[in-house]
């Protein structure tokens, strides 16, 4: 079994089925959709779609059945990636080594379009319920769960704790919570999701919950790291950037060593979890992979 | 029957509702939430709502059945209406005789508030469907369609035609589609969804959701109309303030009196498809008493 190659795979199959949510057709309001695709066509790792897609498949589910909510979360995410790089917000001119969604389109077009992409995902996940490619139920389930960790007790939580942390030095505690917010939110979405859609029970999904939080917070601390560290071609901004801003993180808290060491001790964690998965050595491999990424 | 002391019982309950879903709690992110509250307590007419319970109880429903929609259907009108004064947006520094949200709470917290209301919505109709106070099916068409007319092809797509004629003199049909999306289309969420919630089957849905439609767009003249005559107390913003940013509207593009002429016509239309619902009295009143209102 090879990481890379199930990667690919995976993220072939979200690529097209995002065309198909969100194709080119001409319309007055064309601009805001082409926006939308912009940045959701900027690539990335598409991370959260395999997940999504991955824990469908270790519960005993069909990955494709899982394939609508692993697009609605990359949704999701753009969304949040597009609203954060708003002037207002981080005020980011690049993003993916490519401009700003705003930078191409305009401050409007962007809020527009992040805005219709934090609104489409519940129409996918209900439609794929409606069709009975998911159990109602389960189709239910994963609305509210996506509603919960994307609003304010999760990612918007975290953007807010973030910009209001600008210029402070907020102490560990609340750097920590405004990452499990920010990031371990829509993780532990995704491991969850992946879970409900395969129909597994309340363990499974706790498990995967716990995986997807610690996965999120080691994520979020190698972030802080490379952002001092990492070939400024290989990760699409600015090396230092956050330094720039004056943010103030995980790593500005306690030091390289103690983060790395951090990051280290959440991915074993995160690892030891998997062991309540059947066939989960892409999991261990991906998990790895991610404490061990460059860029 | 009095028209003002049912509406005044529907949006008495949905205030109540409301608070429920938004209430006041100590958390890092509280100033979002504040934010939230502050615009969704602004208050309003809370049509919206109305609409959506009525609806439900004139297809043989309970309103308390429908109440979680109307509450979602509120706040998903409020994200619209922060983000539309945002100062890349209409940029308008009054909303209901109250500084608009950005004004009061600083433009990123606007930003956030409306992308957590623009959300919360679907959580709250999920959980109705889970709690099978509505149906799994009812629930799951209700936010399929909720996100339909919200997003690109609805509201979001309404909104960015609006933006990309600022300054121009766009044809009455560009004029009307546009209306039909920013304002008709949540409208007939509002309809359509209360006969959902009852259970009612097609035929019922396609007649509310004309009669929405029809009443979004005479809304929309009879505000622009408003805009060039009302008294600027009772309006709580600049009277001609449309004039003011360079709006071409449907009134300046075809003339005072024949959109008064249109409005009524469209009323009248609204009307006549009530008259597929039993026990309509209230329903025909408050499609005159919002044709002539004055503020």
């Amino acid at each position: 079994m090879d990481v890379e190659e199930r990667l690919a795979d995976y993220a072939e199959m979200t690529e097209e089925a995002l065309q198909r949510y969100l194709p080119e057709v001409e319309c007055l309001q064309k601009s805001v959709a082409d926006a939308a695709r912009y940045s959701l066509s900027a690539g990335g790792k598409r991370i959260r779609p395999v997940l999504v897609m991955e824990f469908c498949r270790v519960c005993g589910g069909e990955p494709e059945t899982a394939l609508p909510v692993a697009c609605a979360i990359e949704m999701m995410h753009t969304f949040s990636l597009i609203h954060d790089d708003l002037p207002c917000m981080d005020d980011d001119d690049m993003r993916r080594g490519k401009p700003s969604c705003h930078k191409a389109f305009g401050e409007a077009a962007a809020v527009l379009a992040g805005d219709a992409l934090a609104i489409l995902p519940f129409q996918i996940i209900a439609e794929a319920g409606l069709k009975k490619t998911l159990s109602q139920d389960a189709a239910l389930r994963i609305i509210k769960l996506l509603s919960e960790l994307s609003g304010i007790s999760g990612m918007i939580g975290g953007q807010t704790v973030d910009l209001e942390n600008e210029g402070k030095q907020p102490p560990v505690g609340v750097i920590l919570e405004m990452y499990r917010m920010k990031t371990g939110a829509l993780l532990e979405f995704c491991c969850k999701a992946g879970c409900i859609a395969a129909g597994a029970g309340a363990d499974k999904q706790l498990s995967a919950g716990s995986y997807g939080q610690r996965l999120g917070l080691a994520f979020q601390i190698v972030d802080d790291i490379l952002d001092i560290t990492a070939d400024e071609k290989l990760l699409g901004k600015p090396v230092g950037s956050d330094k720039a801003d004056g943010k103030y993180t995980y790593v500005t808290a306690v030091g390289f060593e103690k983060a790395r060491e951090q990051a280290r001790s959440l991915t074993a964690q995160a690892a030891e979890l998997l062991a309540d998965f059947e066939d989960n050595e892409f999991l261990v491999g991906l998990t790895n992979m991610l404490l061990d990424r460059q860029y």
